[in-house]
C-alpha cells in the first residue's frame, strides 16, 4: 500500500451552520460543498486546501457513528484522517494482511462519490483511519 | 488569513518504536526523520505524504501536553492539525482578531526548524490547531 496523499481529515461538528463560518474564516475560502450522507446519518460540508479537504461532520441522527464521537468529545474534534490509495478493495486486502482489524471489508460509497473503507482504530493506534479513491479518477 | 496547506498532522502515540513500523506499512516509506523537541518534552517522527506531514508524538515526561492528551486518550489519537501560513505572528493577530483564544501570542520554534503558534482548542470547535511556517523557505 503507497497512498498518494492525505484525501481529507474528518473533524466532527456539533452544528454545521456554526462551524462552517469559524473555517471560511480560519481558512480564507467558502466552503464549496455540503452533502448529507444518509448512509453515515451525516451532513457534511467542505474546504480544500492544497491536496487535502477538511470535512466537517454534523450527525443527522442519534445513533451517528459522529453523534457517538461528540458524545465523547463534547467540542467536537478529529474524527478520522483518510487516505488516497489507488484501488480500495486492495488496499483493505493489504491492511487485513498487516493484521489491521477492518470496519469495512469491501469498499461502499462515500461522500463525493468516493469508494472508501475504514480501518478500525483499535489496530491503528487510536487513529480512526479511512482508505479511500476517487472511481471517476 | 489564507493557509496554503496543511503542513502536518500531529499524532499522539505511546511509543514511536511501536508505531513507526505501522506507519512505515500504511504509508509504504521510511520514516525520514525522529527528532527530541524539548521544549515540548516530545519525541517526534516524521513521514510525508504529498504536501502534508505526518508527525508521530510520543511524550517524553509525565508533564508533557502528549502525555496528558494519552491519560484521556489511551490508544493515542489525532493531537493537532497545523496549516502553513505566510508569517505566523500576523495569522496570530488575525485569530485573536477572530475572537480566537491563543496558547501563543507570539510564535516559537517547533520541530523542524519552524516557526509556531497553537490557537486553544476551546475556541476552534474541539480542534487544536497549529500556524506555522517555515522561516528558511
Amino acid at each position: 500500500m503507497k497512498p498518494s496523499h492525505i484525501e481529507h481529515i474528518g473533524i466532527a461538528v456539533k452544528s454545521l451552520e456554526e462551524t462552517i463560518p469559524y473555517y471560511e474564516q480560519l481558512l480564507g475560502q467558502k466552503c464549496y460543498s455540503v452533502e448529507e450522507v444518509a448512509d453515515q446519518k451525516v451532513k457534511t460540508a467542505f474546504f480544500k486546501l492544497g491536496d487535502t479537504k477538511i470535512e466537517l461532520l454534523e450527525p443527522t441522527s442519534e445513533d451517528s457513528p459522529i453523534a457517538k464521537y461528540l458524545e465523547k468529545n463534547p467540542h467536537g474534534g478529529v474524527h478520522h484522517i483518510a487516505f488516497c490509495v489507488e484501488g480500495v478493495q486492495k488496499a483493505l486486502e493489504d491492511a487485513a494482511q498487516m493484521g489491521i482489524q477492518l470496519i469495512d471489508k469491501a469498499p461502499r460509497r462515500g461522500a463525493e462519490g468516493l469508494n472508501i473503507g475504514f480501518l478500525h482504530p483499535k489496530s491503528t493506534h487510536g487513529v480512526l483511519t479511512e482508505l479511500c479513491e476517487n472511481p471517476n479518477k
